[in-house]
């Protein structure tokens, strides 16, 4: 079984040393968010998390159960009493507003918490995370009522969410969408339809189940501009808000997936199941991006925790497996043979997986911080500016992550050789875990083309100035630190060239639009890799007066320059496919791909 | 479910009309494998490995069946029956002498079986592939008993063989292991120990099961030159070579693994089982490397058979599914939405494998035909550079065809999008079955320090000089092609790059070993997509006067400059890596991965 320590150190270093949220939060007014409570939270967390849930991992990889004849569905042994703890521990409304019954705490601390969860266990944590995209919508769109009925008890963790959107038909494309719903003349309305891939779509682990569903009016104009957003619980409520019979929907099956068997993915029949219209007629694809965009930097959040989780399992295994000598001689004489970590190839896997995770968690971090900001901001302009940098964040930090969760489970699991691929090492379960994360809430494709077609062309790049912006002034204010002497000039000429490349893609794109999606996926990767080097950079300065230990300082240094020396080379490649054009991906016609 | 269509046009366009074999096979003496009986093979191998093994292939997941009291395994349901059509087809001995019974056939032939079996069914695959390993030993090493009584069934197919090499805590290093043989003063051995993932250990396929069995003699010398290969039957044989009682070893367990659940993974344990010793005492590990080899190459074929196979079907998924409008405007406006396969971003997922699954034949087969050239050349000069090519493509072959395995059928499950990660449509088990191919038979980085430690330095590069004779030879002869007229000048480019690399790891090599394992990953890598991009370009080359399709040559052409422009770059990181030397790797203390 796979082992899980949380990562305490590096969260505070990143939080406290490289963001310095205390001075953000104070200036956004969170006076109250001082260190010694965000420790308190981190370290609670961290109890919560390897103490309930890690030991709960490899049981949930045994899968849900379904009766057919009811169409309930039974969680893995131990999910609905760890729930329990984490509603009695009042983690549910971690970040919700205060006056629904949350705590209000900074979403960036919600962030260190979450990565916890998902590296604890994924599956388990899939139930909390919907409540939460479920809970944004109504919040932001929810009418009175629906925020008194709907919205506490999902804050409180008495009851659960969903986010019901895709159809077999309808993946991406969320236009195509057959769902309806029909006007029942008391202010609700008749869902009728079929959701598939819905995530805890039904359990034993609250008392209701909150669905988020898209649907059509009968007057909906066609494809994405007629859906509407309806909230449609699985036992009925009255106007009082209390609990009444079951509503007429169901799970008609539980998916047979290739990971997350303990998270419950359900088609879900809704016959004539009541629900009531949130925010305004037709505008549901307005309302489903709020959820979406916070699951969507969750879902970076679940490819951060499974690395880390793969790489900590990884580096023990590196340290304790003997097989041969090193290159230069042996390094144990007195052992049979030395620990594999002596062999470079073993160092390189390590040193790709700690420069991914270390460098990704500030990535993430630093989005999650300007959701903070662009909350509180003290002024428009600085909102704004936040805002806009979150959007422009939130398709690399979902697609990167996840691409690199995938990449560096696959490298641990890889680290122990053939051992890696049995189940009782629960390696392969962390690299089957990780596989759906670049598939969920927007595909790696789609990420793609919302970073490059609306966050860098239709927005006109306002996030990508923000991030350049505080790369200059941080390369100015070091130009002369001796700590980064072998790697400023470095990222200073790919902040350019990344500058660069994205004019020259809004000119390739004006000429033809399938360039944008020629450079798209190419573009968000480079502007990973470049983003990553700036936080390595970061971390290098501000390392040295960290209360990390000297061994962690020696990691630090040393991992930023294994990244900009063979990570960050993979910029070229992207590099040489984006200036290549569209043509070679789109000449070729449909019937000549055999 | 995913499908499978036998790939023969592309395989006959590579044997005809890009490798010569019919010229080449003459002039080796084979007259008689011409074209009309080379054909007439793949034909009906394509049937066999279509109609009876490929619909086996989802149920092979369900898994073997393990009896604790009796020790016997079950295969999964028809696997048997596959087995037995197998034999009663004369495959098993396709490329083994006529004198053992065998057909003679020439290897490049057989690899081209075999990628159509590992495609259709990877599992099933593996006890055919063992029997190959334990043929090639005894072909080697074995007494004239050992031969008439082992090698004689295991060429029929009666009997199957395994490789009894690893033990827990002897993977790579085997000179860490513990099984002891002892003589039992007749001639014959008593046998003691445990072996663990052996591939085939015990089935209900066959009569009787050939262990080849590595052990340490009571004078065996310490670590890897005290190895001793054993003959070891499930059932012992006497003189006669007739089956008698049952052998005292036994499976004591089935491994549970992450994928290739058809195929028995078995702890297998030895209890004073009598054995022969095959050939020298305490030169097990030269006999292990001739099955060794054999399977390396052989594994690379699995990397290319799932590749392939995964590539068909999310190719007939990108043609099918409807999502979105492409970027430039609808190009199927009466549909309800376009063919994913107009996104460019699909169309890159796609390309990528086509140019790896189609170039990958290529490097694998030319490998192939290196060992017909080896065994049967006209001179010992054109043997002996066949035999060092081989050498040097060996590791490339395995490490870059799995890998590519894995990045392809990634890739083809990125493709269904959601539905990619649901079981029923069977691109998951892809995923699952391809992962372990990089890890047996030599992990990727154990074939990388072979290629650049032993084939490059120990062996002065002769391998390499072969390989890029035959290019530079190839693009003399092509350079005033107007159809390479985009591709030629980057590849001469390359192959002067890859040989001052070559050189450049030598130096540095010789100043600090820690050198070569720095620099034989991203060196492997290197190699294999320069290799490829020389497949390209024959490729191109070969199709205007091939019998392909008009389709199909547009394939070639735009592939080939898909592959120059989007996957050759990846060239450029492998070099950085390569250049930026051992010191990013090496430095950092064991203590400070944390």
């Amino acid at each position: 079984m796979s082992q899980y320590r949380a990562p305490l150190d590096d969260i505070r270093f990143d939080l406290f040393d490289v963001l310095d949220v205390e001075s953000v939060l104070a200036r956004l007014g969170q006076t109250e968010v001082n260190r010694e409570l965000v420790d308190a939270v981190l370290e609670e967390g961290a109890r919560f998390t390897t103490q309930v849930l890690a030991p709960l991992n490899a049981i949930g990889d045994r899968g849900c159960t379904f009766d057919k004849a009811t169409g309930d569905v039974a969680t893995p042994e131990g999910f609905a009493a760890a729930y329990r703890q984490f509603v009695e521990g009042g983690w549910p409304g971690l970040n919700a507003p205060a006056e629904f019954g949350g705590q209000g705490m900074p979403h960036v601390l919600g962030a260190a918490i979450k990565e916890m969860i998902d590296a604890a266990n994924l599956a388990w944590g899939n139930f909390p995370l919907l409540s939460h995209g479920a809970t944004e919508a109504l919040l932001h769109y929810g009418s009175e009522w629906q925020q008194e009925t709907f919205l506490k008890p999902l804050v409180e963790g008495r009851w659960t969410g969903t986010m019901c959107l895709t159809e077999p038909h309808a993946g991406t494309d969320l236009g195509l969408l057959r769902t309806r719903a029909t006007p029942n003349g008391d202010g609700s309305y008749a869902i009728n339809g079929t959701k598939i891939f819905i995530t805890a779509g039904e359990h034993d682990m609250a008392e209701n189940i909150v669905h988020l569903v898209l649907a059509k009016l009968p007057d909906a104009p066609t494809g994405s501009r007629g859906i509407s957003l309806f909230v449609v619980p699985k036992f009925k409520v009255g106007e009082d808000g209390a609990m009444g019979e079951r509503n007429t929907l169901r799970c008609g099956a539980l998916e047979h997936k290739m990971g997350i068997h303990g998270s419950a993915t359900c088609v879900m029949n809704f016959d004539d199941a009541q629900g009531w219209l949130v925010g305004e007629p037709h505008k549901g694809l307005m309302a489903m991006f709020v959820m979406m965009n916070t699951a969507r930097l969750a879902v970076g959040l679940q490819g951060l925790g499974l690395a880390d989780r793969a790489y900590q399992n990884a580096l023990r295994y590196a340290r304790e497996r003997l097989q041969m000598r090193a290159l230069s001689g042996p390094k144990f004489p007195e052992k049979p043979a030395d620990p594999i970590i002596v062999h470079p190839d073993v160092r390189r896997m390590l040193l790709t997986q700690k420069s991914l995770v270390e460098g990704g968690r500030l990535l993430a971090y630093h989005a999650f911080l300007n959701v903070d900001i662009a909350q509180h901001g003290a002024d428009e302009a600085e909102r704004a500016e936040a805002d806009a940098l979150v959007g422009f964040l939130t398709p690399i930090v979902k697609a990167c992550l996840t691409e690199w969760g995938n990449e560096c489970t696959s490298h641990a699991l890889q680290c122990f050789g053939g051992h890696g691929y049995i189940a009782e090492h629960g390696m392969e379960q962390l690299a089957r875990d990780a596989r759906i994360t670049t598939l969920y809430e927007g595909t790696t494709g789609v990420q793609a083309l919302d970073l490059v077609g609306r966050k860098l062309l239709q927005l006109k790049g306002a996030g990508l100035r923000a991030f350049l912006k505080e790369a200059h002034a941080f390369c100015q204010r070091e130009a002369a630190n001796p700590a980064l002497a072998g790697l400023l000039p470095d990222l200073v000429a790919k902040l350019g060239e990344w500058q660069a490349l994205s004019e020259q893609i809004g000119q390739s794109a004006s000429r033809d639009p399938e360039e944008v999606g020629g450079a798209a996926w190419d573009y968000l990767f480079y502007s990973g890799y470049v983003a990553l080097a700036y936080w390595w950079a970061r971390s290098v300065v501000a390392c040295e007066g960290s209360a990390l230990s000297a061994a962690a300082k020696e990691g630090k240094r040393e991992t930023a320059r294994f990244y900009f020396a063979r990570i960050l080379p993979r910029t070229l490649m992207h590099k040489a496919a984006i200036e290549s054009g569209a043509g070679n991906l789109m000449t070729l016609t449909a019937d000549a791909f055999d």
